[in-house]
């Protein structure tokens, strides 16, 4: 049997199919390329019993992932993070079977660290020696932290507002980064730019195939870990879009393999109401979206104007009878207060956006209540210490305790 | 079967037996109590076969953990964490069979996650509504995070120099919290006459009996993830040294359920040169330490002058053949970095310091170089953002990006 199912590379906008073992960024035409798989080969070959031994990472699914050897896999155990029960909050909100999938728990805090084992992993594997990327913080402090232990360099530029925890990582992995005075999308431009004349790789969000293999096991694994049966809607806050997109593109497979049956979850784009583009776009029925003005929220993760990949998020709610929906920052910043001291999850506030979400959504109607609904978090609330306002008081040695109140 | 195995407590200084369903502190006679299993039930009615199909959680472990119903498990998903081969640096330092278990991977960041599941679910199974700790930081946002999940109340106490992140959890899970101006012994002491004035649990390192339970599982990870062979050698950052206690306490039942052999790896205790009773009391052949004067390290997880549980660090590491370390401050930062940098690691201090210590039993011949040697990284350095200096060029849009050296 094949480590790997990967079959060729197609066109997510003209489907022009390519050669999947060269290096490759966009397609002729602009779009995104994306991995297919030989599933009628897999569906044959391979089965989810296979599974249960096999070790609790994201690799446990590595016929469906790009990866020829095993031994180019650049990993860091990350993966088949938590789905946890949320029954106080789900009690308190009226959607009883609410859950939420953990992000937190993974090398390097975030979920970006599974766009970074695929995506650096598979361009070992092709010889790429310098990697170069824009980004809002955690996906740049995972790349950089995959390129190290590959031994790749890395080149990252983030806007200056990015958290400053993610400035950390890069710079101890030893990656070359850099500050921009403006948004994501103009240290894109300035990463264009680079790679045009250097020859880089370009890691940027959808410009090479293979981050969205990594995002796409998240939902491979929220599915194994209800036994193989799929929720009734997963809400995923909504930036780049690649984490969606990733979890669709599972869903199609996972069907194709005939692993889940024919019904799937509604998908559910979360965004923050200071930078809704693909929400704007959802509510006037347009395949794409269009750049928001002004762009700016607490959660800066999903601060992106104008995503490369937008018509395949809006494609991924259309088809799956999902929608799209904003939240206020100051909405945010309860519902990460509320995870916290109601169920012990200290999340980032874009995984906060998807509870507010939920509870907006059953208020409307939109959930009935009796669904099984799955909230993702993206990341840790510790790498967003300015988010808590924290005010304590301070004791001399031998003081007592003040009364709690 | 039993969901659990648990028979009764006994002080590990007198050797006094208590039964262990009511709630306990110390033994009268000022001893830690350690949990004691039915290990001749579990023998025959329990097989290591049984685990390959469970959750990917310490829980896995649940017949040797403290909780008698499954229902009053207050858990985040912890457990589990990946035990990566460090085969770069591992080369570079002469140990080409190093590993390191990474406890950044799970929730609150740090294995503090696995005494706080455990003591805060048996906590939670024997009625306390308050709980009150001392803490360094780390152990405090992870209680203030479990005790919000079992719907229990949190009163912490922490130096004001303790990592400020940890204060964000303590916070934002809406645990009562203070600072102190000193050392953890100073919040120990307002601590413990709270306690003793307002009827609160006291959740200090081992004045509980079952915070070490959790703590052991990564002794039990450890061996089952090498496929029930034990180490060579186990690295350990020691402060209040509950992970080395419950690691030997885990292979002492290992042996007892039979599922090891005789031998056991050899259990190394690394502190730092601001702060080392425990090697000072090593290299004086004692059975205790004095408390260390004027603690400081930058590994501040394990700035502890005087450990109550001492007296265990030390005879782990002498029956296991094991010894204790100090390393500089320099070196803990230094080592950091390589980590990150060689290895995509990016541990915290106190787990850098065992890279630093393997190094140096490696140079100094106590290790020899064809030993399995594991390193145990306690935490993420992400909760640690002041000690990675970084200084970052600023580029505004559309400026071109410069040479990259």
């Amino acid at each position: 049997m094949p480590f790997s199912y990967l079959d060729h590379l197609e066109c997510s906008r003209c489907a022009k199919t390519w050669e999947a073992d060269y290096i490759r960024q966009l397609c002729d035409c602009g779009g995104p390329l994306l991995a297919r798989y030989d599933l009628d080969a897999a569906r044959s070959g391979w089965s989810r019993e296979q599974l249960a031994r096999r070790e609790p990472s994201l690799w446990r699914y590595h016929e469906l992932l790009p990866v020829r050897e095993a031994a180019n896999v650049i990993t860091l155990g990350e993966g088949m993070t938590p789905l946890l029960p949320l029954a106080t909050l789900g009690q308190e909100i009226g959607i009883p079977r609410l859950l939420l999938k953990d992000e937190g728990v993974i090398p390097t805090g975030t979920f970006k660290a599974r766009g970074a084992t695929t995506g650096v992993s598979r361009a070992h594997e092709l010889g790429v020696r310098v990697l170069a990327m824009p980004t809002n913080g955690n996906a740049g402090g995972a790349w950089a932290t995959y390129a190290a232990r590959a031994g790749m360099r890395a080149v990252i530029l983030m806007p200056e507002a990015a958290p400053v925890i993610t400035r950390n990582e890069c710079a101890i992995s030893g990656a070359s980064l850099f500050l921009v005075r403006g948004l994501i999308n103009d240290a894109g431009a300035i990463v264009g730019q680079a790679v045009r004349e250097r020859g880089w790789f370009d890691a940027s969000t959808l410009k090479e195939p293979y981050r969205v293999e990594g995002k796409k096991t998240m939902g491979i694994e929220i599915v194994e870990q209800l036994g193989w049966e799929v929720p009734d809607v997963i809400l995923y806050p909504t930036g780049g879009g690649v984490g969606i997109i990733g979890i669709y593109k599972a869903l199609l497979e996972l069907r194709q393999l005939g692993w889940i049956g024919e019904r799937l979850p509604r998908l559910v784009a979360v965004q923050a109401e200071g930078c809704a583009p693909i929400v704007r776009a959802w509510r006037e029925g347009s395949a794409e979206s269009t750049a928001w003005q002004d762009a700016r929220t607490v959660a800066f993760g999903i601060n992106v104007p104008k995503a490369l990949g937008d018509f395949l998020v809006l494609e991924a709610i259309r088809e799956t009878g999902g929608c799209a929906i904003a939240i206020s920052d100051e909405r945010i910043l309860d519902a990460q207060r509320r995870l916290a001291a109601r169920e012990g999850c200290f999340v980032c506030p874009e995984g906060a956006a998807t509870l507010a979400a939920a509870e907006q959504l059953r208020q409307n109607g939109w959930l009935t209540g009796d669904e099984r609904v799955v909230l993702l978090n993206t990341g840790t609330g510790l790498k967003y210490p300015e988010t808590v306002r924290v005010e304590v008081p301070v004791l001399d040695p031998g003081e007592a305790l003040p009364e709690i109140v």
